[in-house]
């Protein structure tokens, strides 16, 4: 799957280590996948706050000199995908600010639903306002609150606004992790020894060898100083954690939700068979988003299963678009099929979701000119009909090729020979071992939080006063 | 005068024309002798601030790119030289914010005496901060205003705050000039054609061939916006301009404080040769800061002016040190003796001042060991024995050297056969035509406003949170 | 397999289209993995060339400003991957001169086995060299020549040369491939539509959508000009392909030597689980190169085929090595274990070939630490013993750990439960059907060309005269 | 002068100095106004050149990092300012080349007349060119020699040889440098303890502390190795200094051909006050260069030196142009009239000379706007009405204003009141002290070498094969 959802963020932190931002910068490598536009590093050395934040991959942003400049025993990091329109250095994260308490970084991942009004509020109230990221509104809400303690400053902000959180807090001496009542997105902890590590998922622990503990829990708001742990619940979960993390977004080596989404989404093949057989060659999926799936269809059908799209490494984040005369070229720099091996086979091909459509016909068209005789697609996933308000990056519902059309109209339009889904109860079926509940709005438009209708989240932009160049 | 003295800031704004953005640029760039760390333009459509900071030099910071996107027919812009620590991109003007009233931009030569009290009161009212600058704190006065009118809510703000300031304001739909109630530093209000321009010399009024109409009055705001130029005068004006803007920091083809800058240093020169004669052979200037008054003492004096130092034009910000063996490289490096003109000569020296002595005295034994006979210096200003607390990025006292030395020691320290200062009554007497008062602190130490004890402005980086990498 | 063997470059020429540098940029891309140090395009206007080189990634390398600029209907272009100690930008190719017949642009994939000697020679003729690349040779050679036409030129220098060359150039009106007499490495024509394409792969002609024609012959030199394709074998076809091209470099997408890849490594696969089974639950890669033969082994074994290692697609250039801490760093960097997969599993690990043997030690460590039960390495081409002297930039004899070690003392090192090789046999008959023969040398010994004992192309580093820093 | 000659090079070398790379650097830094295009240095430590050459200003092309890579105990630099067309890295200086003697590195300062002929007899006998730098010929010449000593080569190749040239050679174990036979342009000798410096000014003596020892004089050729200082003079030496060196180009605080220039120059200002008088209220220079004679005018006439147009010292290298309306922009970009000062006044303003007469027109018409009464011009040189084939970019003779126009007519087109020229005769007279003969061809016509009339060295663009993007 190219170029469809896109991930808002993932976040990383380190509380109590002599190399933290090192550490971190290593988390956030492993994180990359949730965020290719920014990132960001902060760290503390209990009396001041040192931040470094660009636009770019982790990889080009910090260097040996950068970080031996994020001097201290703890860090927090972030790497971000924003929306089109805020893709600007001021908007990148962890967002630092002093207030009457000192200083506060913070990194967060998810969307708040209710970030207009609140926003909206505090300039009322005299704040004045630098980005527009909701995150800053959670910082306005702990600078006016009167709670003496970080935490109840913490918790104060939080029962006023709606949405998806996981964040991390860093002071000169304290990191706090914080994930919402309804669990959308993950947030793990772990540990190297004898310092606390959180990180938006597992991949980042194994990387630098730390010890996965436990996840953050719904409503949880985990405290982490000198004094080791301390747990707050003053809210009730309500476990509602986003499917879709394990149909496309998590890395298949990571265990998020109590699950392992590389099993999770091979079950999802498997399912995916039994639901919807059909007599064929070879298995093929699309690299890499779609392995696990394939294999668990090839598996399930004892239809072979093959690598009969090759995935480029070396393509750029620019890319200089070559004449029209050039088809599906979009596809193409990316995937190439292996020729000689497609040519009058029967090909099912497997992918985790289909978004617009476009890339879906891109892809089939190559397979075909590639000499395939019949081609089969079968997605790991029900049809994604209505955009997400959580935290994933959705296009409009109108650009979402399932809100409007039928699956054999969709079929019809990426020029398959057949097209199915595997279905909502597939799904849930395939996941259904782990223990917690899931939000699948965006297959089902049951949303757990009302959406936003006047002044929602994406209307922040209509607070852009400053277009920075 | 090299790495003495430094001035904080120069501002420059215009209002109702097509290519607003570019004269700004053009404007900075006549202003670059104000601060050459970072510059930045904020321009208005009407509808939204488009904004550009960056570090270093304005010719190197824009291209025709990045002011083709800085759309809109007003404008304002900044160059900047801050105080060692908080050279960071996230201090570079104008600063730009969000508030209940829509965008608003801000651009500040001086500095407040206040500052560190009024940010410990507003952070304690729960105003979050992300700068260091004392400009931020007249933002967040205006938006925790209760006034009406954007004007009403500068004053309120203004009120509120002690020290040195010439500010352009920018919203959408206006640009406000300010001076404070002493009038420091100088503002000027030009018109090219229908559009209004604002600049901190009239040197920048030259370059874009724009009319001089007058100066922007102590304690003045004068709001520009579609019914034209509305003059407010809620203070009372105490005039008290900074007389080291004649000395040294404005360029000499400026006029300022009702003065031209070059008619008053050559007149420097000639009072220094009543005073101070000396029987000599020649007359050289410490270019290119000493070049008037050298003129004026030559002329009055009958003794022959002569370039007997040439300065390297191509100076770069960043120099290679050389072994050490290398005596007085530092000057070296900019200036070079004429060594066949000066061998055997008894030289005049002239320069506008001496702040550690250390480049005197380099520059002493350049001449020296050229060849020359004697050598005398004559200051074309009283010793700088107090520092400034309004805007000049003078040294601590500490490292005055005339604040614990005699002019006899002085003369010893650099090594010339004589040394001899303007007297403080032939500075007030060079000066005199033109009307308004002086500040002459750093002279005299007669401070208008009492100096911060506590919190004090130069104790903001108490306030420092975060250190950007 | 990482870090192991670097294939030097990759050949891409246009000729005869408007869009000629815009073709090569794609065709580069696609050719990306053939070399990742410096890329460079020369493109004529039937008047003059124009040329672009830079160190880093076709990606990186060009933008549209520099494109539009390489004007003209023919180009050629070249990415390399230099031996260490020359990666310089005065050795990026492609190679263009001044001499008495004009310009003359060339790109050389290969490595001249009597460089040394020959560029001696040409010294003591009078030649001044500025590069140290074999390739500069040629070039001498042509200019030194007194045949009138560029074959006779091209065909008098390379009946002086040794050794392994896909060549091409480009003067202001012809472009010129050639294949060595051996042909180690591949050259293949395509068309699209009018036009002539030359490309080191026919991945490369995939993406531009050219229509394949057939392989450049060993010893031809094919002329393409106005007048369309002229042949000229003035040299005896000798049949070596390079097996390791098949083995590792090339793309699986690729057709090269008359065979699919893909297919051709699936085989290997196949064959080596024929030759060497064993008992256990799972096949998996170490991706991506061994993907193919794992699907081979899997199939023909019946065990499952699964992804255990996944790979992370960020890993950028520079990389900053954490603590010593972290064990296997450099492996786990790039490739992550899917822990709850493997636990308790027995595992067979699918790499095409083993060079220094310490990232396959590394791997068996991760997977071990996964918890898997039983780890057994089957590798599909027998022990890599023996350097390349023909283009392949194989560590020297002493550092390949086949050339010391027999099986059974490599599977102690790397710790793997058992390690297998596919035999040479076995090899040979999985690349049979085809038709031309092979240089094995790598895995054999047997040289098809002496190898150079004295003045040998890997000293041209003794004439290295300058280190361009 | 602005934009109006441009010197071609300079060059400064350094042996047997452990520092020589940074002392290099120190001396391309004082001689940077003989070209600001691009810079090199190469440095040897015996066994091996390193060399560092980039497009740029000396101050932002080298830092630490690169300078300490520079080892070894000799070195030469360059700085360059070449013509149009040719401005690109490969022509950047010195130039480094491999042959059979070894390395060998060559920085040249001059022009050659036959440079043409010579390219196109190598190329012919088999030579390729990478540059189309008349400097590479001349190690051609060298590679081609039989002779079998250092210098031996290099003197049969200056035999084939017309011209100007500066040169320095760098080899591993010698430095050479040379002067042409008429000694065009200025090479000095100088000595810092036991390391001998060479470069082409004095002033870069001065910065570095080595004292002069002599001029290398007309047809010299200066051996420096290990033993020391070996002089060979096989050429008869014709003594046609470049009197513009002294008009214009060198520094005024520099010694060449025997003479101070600021003296030299004040002289000629004296000269131009006595043949060509007016009676006015001030002299003001255009400065910098216009300095000097406006002091020697100023006194010789008894009219007051005044410094009325004020330079901006912050102009960069890229500029972007304003809207049209804004008059005379390129001067007012760099030169601010003191409007108050020149109001109502009769001015003499001196310059050193005039080229194609539009940058006069603008500043006398910034004068005129400033206010002053009546403008008259005077020029301290003859009218420059010849090109210079020497290695002086003057434009060509159509561009030269006076060599289609008389002085009245030049008087009319840059609208001042008056306009008068030094004589060729007051010129020869205010250099007549100081021993050498001198070429004033751009004066006189008088050419001490033919102007090449077929291939000339201007055609060397002809052999232009390449344009490098």
């Amino acid at each position: 799957m190219f170029d469809k959802f896109r991930e808002e963020c993932g976040v990383f932190g380190v509380f109590g280590h002599p190399e933290a931002a090192n550490l971190t910068y290593l988390g956030l490598y492993a994180l990359q996948h949730r965020g290719q536009e920014s990132a960001g590093i902060v760290s503390s050395d209990s009396r001041i706050l040192r931040s470094h934040r660009q636009m770019g991959l982790v990889a080009d942003i910090f260097n040996e000199d950068i970080l031996s400049k994020l001097t201290g025993c703890s860090a927090i990091g972030h790497v971000r995908y924003s929306t089109a329109g805020s893709s600007l250095l001021k908007n990148a994260q962890p967002f630092v600010v002093s207030y009457s308490q000192g200083g506060i970084a913070v990194a967060h991942n998810g969307n708040l639903v209710n970030a207009g009004l609140m926003r909206h509020e505090l300039e009322e109230g005299g704040s004045i306002f630098q980005s527009t990221m909701d995150t800053e509104i959670v910082v306005h809400l702990m600078a006016t609150s009167r709670a003496s303690s970080l935490v109840e400053r913490i918790i104060g902000a939080l029962s006023r606004i709606k949405g998806a959180y996981s964040l991390l807090f860093l002071t000169e001496r304290e990191m706090v992790a914080v994930r919402d009542p309804h669990g959308f997105h993950p947030l793990v902890l772990g540990r190297l020894k004898g310092t606390y590590i959180v990180s938006s998922e597992t991949c980042a622990l194994d990387l630098i060898e730390a010890e996965y503990i436990r996840e953050i829990e719904p409503g949880e708001i985990l405290l982490i100083d000198d004094h080791g742990l301390t747990s707050y619940k003053p809210f009730t979960p309500l476990n509602k954690c986003c499917i879709f993390e394990l149909v496309y977004f998590s890395r298949p080596d990571s265990n998020i939700f109590g699950r392992n989404v590389y099993a999770v989404r091979k079950e999802m093949g498997r399912q995916l068979a039994r639901e919807n057989p059909v007599d064929a060659d070879i298995v093929i999926p699309v690299p890499d988003s779609g392995i696990p799936a394939a294999i668990g269809y090839a598996e399930e059908s004892s239809i072979p299963f093959e690598m009969g799209l090759i995935r480029n490494h070396y393509v750029g984040r620019t890319f200089i678009e070559p004449q029209q005369s050039i088809r599906h070229f979009g596809a193409k720099i990316k995937l190439n099929p292996v020729k000689d091996f497609l040519r009058g086979k029967r090909v099912i091909v497997i992918d985790d979701s289909i978004v617009r459509g476009t890339t879906s016909h891109k892809i089939i068209n190559m397979i075909r000119n590639a000499g395939a005789r019949e081609i089969h697609v079968r997605i790991s996933s029900p049809p994604t009909a209505h955009p997400c308000f959580y935290g994933i990056d959705t296009p409009a519902k109108t650009e979402l090729i399932a809100s409007f059309h039928t699956v054999s109209e969709i079929n019809r339009f990426i020029t398959s020979d057949s097209l199915e889904y595997l279905s909502i109860e597939g799904l849930r079926e395939s996941v259904k071992n782990g223990g917690c509940g899931f939000c699948d709005a965006c297959f089902t438009g049951e949303y757990p939080i009302e959406p936003p209708v006047d002044l929602d989240s994406r209307q922040l932009t209509l607070f852009e006063r400053e277009i920075v160049i």
